[in-house]
């Protein structure tokens, strides 16, 4: 058996019990717990509790701090600059977030970018904050040292972006595009590693610039769709980075990342309840979209993720045992017990 | 001989007097043809003057009004609604952008959308706009009716939106991204007819929603990079439509356009000397960064249209004969004289 099934809201007061027991202010621990089993809970496994361990031994080596001193370092009516005090890139974005949300309400639109933080984990929890507050919310980021080539090339100059926009659509979740840059998500290529499960061809490149389905050849990742995945990655790198006062990808020699956050006040620009009257004849309109043989339904981006949400919210959420063995080895080194069986 | 090269100053006079004489003031025929031969001058023919015959015939035909009555009909600090009044995209679209510009100087960050106005051309020369105000400009459209299906889909459900980012690099051009949310333009596949050349497999689908290289066969589009594409181009729709007030591309049935622009201004966020500087380094690496056997070196987005540009400037744009046989049909109806030799 690949798979446990552990309940969500166990797992998250065991996440932030993991946080709080690395050093985490309880209110901090509580944020990483909500952001990582919410991404969990979407099917997303690669970017949400899996990676807890990784980020809670950096605080216990000193690389990363645990109780950050938020900092807003420049700001005005529409925008803000965050530094994250080295801290969980988690607790710099949702500030950051948030902070864009309030100057949105009072003009309409705004933005904030962190620098000096760590991995900020799925881009989509953060846009969903401002489609929570009826606003468009748009999230990136630029995330350490470059792992993708240009078109052609045969080194890496961009790092593999994220980026991801929620729009609300009324009473219903969020419609949610979250995507990588690249051909796939780094998280997502070792989650098929523990899955034991092929790496798809023309994802990876060689040495050379060559594509490689021998996964331990596979130096580069290459871009989406070509000149458009490197393009939109390197803006936004520059977005997240030179912007916010930033490194661009290729400049970086470490891994520190640097977000950035937009939210777009709907009620600002026209009648909500008229917007929300036209999104939803849109999504009944894609809902009973012909399709081609074989395939069931047309879904709007993310839904297939929130289906997951809805179902294991109730259920409990399906996890891979390595997933968990990387739980309970940090469990084990903060003292705290495991809610599963083993 | 399919090209004939004409001089770019020639060609924008030729425009200028073109729309003039269908009715436009004149210094909105001078914005249309500048805007039009900067398309042509970067290389993207499909997007430049030979759209014009097009819309001045929409203009003749009384189906677009030649001297529309911009109006900002809702704005706050940092956002406006422009209505186009049936003009011409491309005279409410600078507008448009011209005002986040405005907007974004006084509180960091502005966006603008546009309803009730014709297609705007290449999204690219609105966040040049912005790129040349030392800003971060964005540029989306929601252009007509849907075109492209979603992923599995056998019926179109989104339209293949255009998106575009210009970010500034101190004295030299923007890198600018400038994409199209499907696997293609349908202006590049027109274009690729015109040159006899065949469409590349994968990007039309037939009335059953397979594949199919037949372009008589081809009714639908598919999305770049499947997921990706089909969701950018429906958030796309959504900041361009619903949030200004506009209907989803799937519940259009006339072909009115809507454009939504975004401005960021640098020196909000962040030194800009200091800005320029990191951009400059990082140009400098991808410049000179490893290539594939066979590549000659890395572009930067846009980098490759900016080189056309340069070139032409000086010697002239090479433009397909079918396409200034389409300026000449619309010249002789208007009575204006053609200036290169049959």
């Amino acid at each position: 058996m690949q798979e446990i099934v552990v309940d969500a809201a166990q797992l998250h007061d065991f996440a932030r019990t993991l946080c709080e027991k690395a050093g985490l202010r309880s209110e901090d621990a509580a944020q990483v717990a909500k952001l990582q089993v919410q991404t969990d809970l979407r099917g997303v496994h690669s970017h949400g509790t899996r990676t807890l361990s990784g980020y809670l031994n950096e605080v216990l080596d000193g690389k990363m701090n645990p109780q950050p001193e938020l900092r807003i370092v420049s700001e005005g009516p529409s925008f803000a600059v965050v530094d994250g005090d080295n801290g969980m890139g988690h607790l710099a974005s949702a500030y950051a977030m948030q902070t864009a949300i309030e100057k949105a309400k009072a003009t309409g639109v705004a933005a904030a970018g962190v620098r000096n933080a760590g991995h900020f984990g799925a881009a989509a929890v953060y846009a969903i904050m401002a489609a929570s507050n009826k606003m468009v919310g748009f999230s990136t980021t630029n995330t350490g040292t470059p792992s993708m080539v240009a078109p052609g090339g045969a080194q890496a100059v961009v790092a593999n972006n994220a980026m991801s926009y929620a729009v609300p659509t009324g009473d219903g979740h969020p419609i949610v595009l979250d995507m990588a840059c690249g051909v796939s998500a780094w998280g997502k290529i070792s989650t098929l590693r523990m899955y034991g499960k092929p790496i798809p061809e023309g994802w990876l490149l060689d040495d050379t610039g060559q594509p490689t389905s021998e996964p331990s050849q596979g130096r580069f990742l290459a871009p989406a769709a070509g000149p458009r995945g490197y393009g939109l990655a390197l803006i936004m790198g520059i977005l997240a980075g030179p912007l916010s006062g930033g490194l661009m990808s290729c400049n970086k020699t470490e891994e520190p990342s640097e977000h950035f956050f937009m939210a777009l006040n709907i009620a600002s620009f026209t009648d909500y309840d008229g917007y929300v009257a036209e999104i939803q004849r849109g999504i009944g309109k894609i809902h009973t979209s012909k399709t081609a043989e074989g395939v069931e339904q047309a879904y709007l981006p993310g839904e297939i993720e929130w289906n997951n949400y809805d179902k294991w919210i109730e259920s409990g959420i399906p996890i891979h045992v390595a997933h968990l063995r990387g739980l309970a080895d940090i469990a084990e080194k903060l003292g705290v017990t495991i809610f599963w069986e083993r």
